[in-house]
């Protein structure tokens, strides 16, 4: 590991750091943005096998957004206050990554979710116990993927057209992730501190967008989009 | 309780009664409606806090859906065949109670769920009880209410005019479910068969219906609808 590393020895963030509301409160509304993505995204599920998959998935957003309320109230903050100012990043971020097939929106909930998920994971590594514990919890797989990757697989097998539109859909969801993750760092200062000392520094921060690149592409092979 | 009542010592339905499937079956098929339902009909609502006490509920009900799935395939079932058949009555009746207002939705997933609990708990006493503990269990109350009756409640205080046309509603909703279960009832001969166990006789049937309707107006009183 690099001096860069994000996970190269840096000290930990107490679990009162200013920036921890803020990072539970863009989590918590990351929940709620994707339960209703997945449930709407559902209506173009051919099957009532799919419907349900992603009702499911959907459903267990829901739970973690149960975590994160509770994680909020218990330091005292009003959690519709805190999550306000991740709103219109998340629904950008949305609206901007509407899939108009059921295949994009599987490629969605698959890669779109790991995105996240590798962003704030390599996060928790720096963040008090107490702390990452939490967000390891809320960022678990949300299961039912297994039905996604099977889906996707079958379908690129067989049609190379439709592997090369969802190889674009996957780039451009990845770029759309990381402009909307910077907007909200550029606006939220105790965040952008938190996630500066969770990296060590701006090489680190850099470090951390580059690992998340790398990662993405594995999920974009598992789905056979390679 | 008079002889015709539907739990007045009516023998135990066995657990290998061919109803006991499609009883799963039409129970697992209303989760998946109600998750789609609650989650379409929370685009109405008026703020986030709104927004959130839907997706939890509809959240619950899948959660409910996972222990029907479960029951359905220990006893060798195929989840979705079995679910077919009642696709179109439940489709038929969400389609027919669309809400056009933050408010009718509200009164629909109070009173829609507990017309369609009274139901199926006025069987369950019949039930082996394996069957009956997890008719009950998904049918607990999937939380949140006390969202919905404060909101109701509050407005209907507020607005005459606004009270006269939600209880219309509930009217129509308890209406349009009865029409539903007697179109299921009169296709399904094995649940048919046993409901009418359940109930005793026709009479008993009856009984049934009447019980629901008393219960259903104790709800529309606890939201002001009286």
């Amino acid at each position: 590991m690099g001096a860069d590393s994000p996970t190269s020895s840096v000290p930990a963030i107490a679990a009162d750091h200013p920036g921890v509301a803020e990072l539970f409160a863009v989590l918590a509304y990351g929940e709620i943005s994707a339960f209703y993505r997945l449930a709407e995204d559902a209506r173009m599920a051919p099957t009532l096998q799919g419907r349900v998959a992603l009702a499911s998935m959907a459903a267990a957003e829901m739970g973690h957004f149960e975590t994160l309320h509770r994680a909020l109230t218990d330091r005292g903050i009003e959690v519709y206050a805190a999550m306000d100012p991740f709103v219109r990043a998340l629904d950008a971020y949305h609206a901007s990554t509407d899939p108009s097939t059921w295949l994009e929106s599987l490629v969605k909930a698959y890669v779109g979710d790991g995105i996240a998920a590798d962003f704030y994971l390599e996060i928790a590594h720096s963040l008090d116990p107490t702390v990452g514990g939490i967000v390891r919890e809320v960022l678990a797989e949300v299961g039912h993927s297994e039905f996604v990757v099977q889906e996707v697989r079958a379908a690129v097998a067989a049609s190379k057209s439709e592997k090369d539109r969802l190889m674009l859909w996957g780039r451009r969801l990845l770029g759309e992730a990381i402009t909307q993750a910077q907007f909200v760092l550029a606006r939220r200062e105790d965040l952008t501190d938190l996630v500066m000392t969770a990296t060590g520094s701006l090489n680190g921060v850099a470090a951390l967008f580059d690992n998340m690149q790398a990662k993405h592409a594995e999920r974009m092979a598992v789905l056979g989009l390679v």
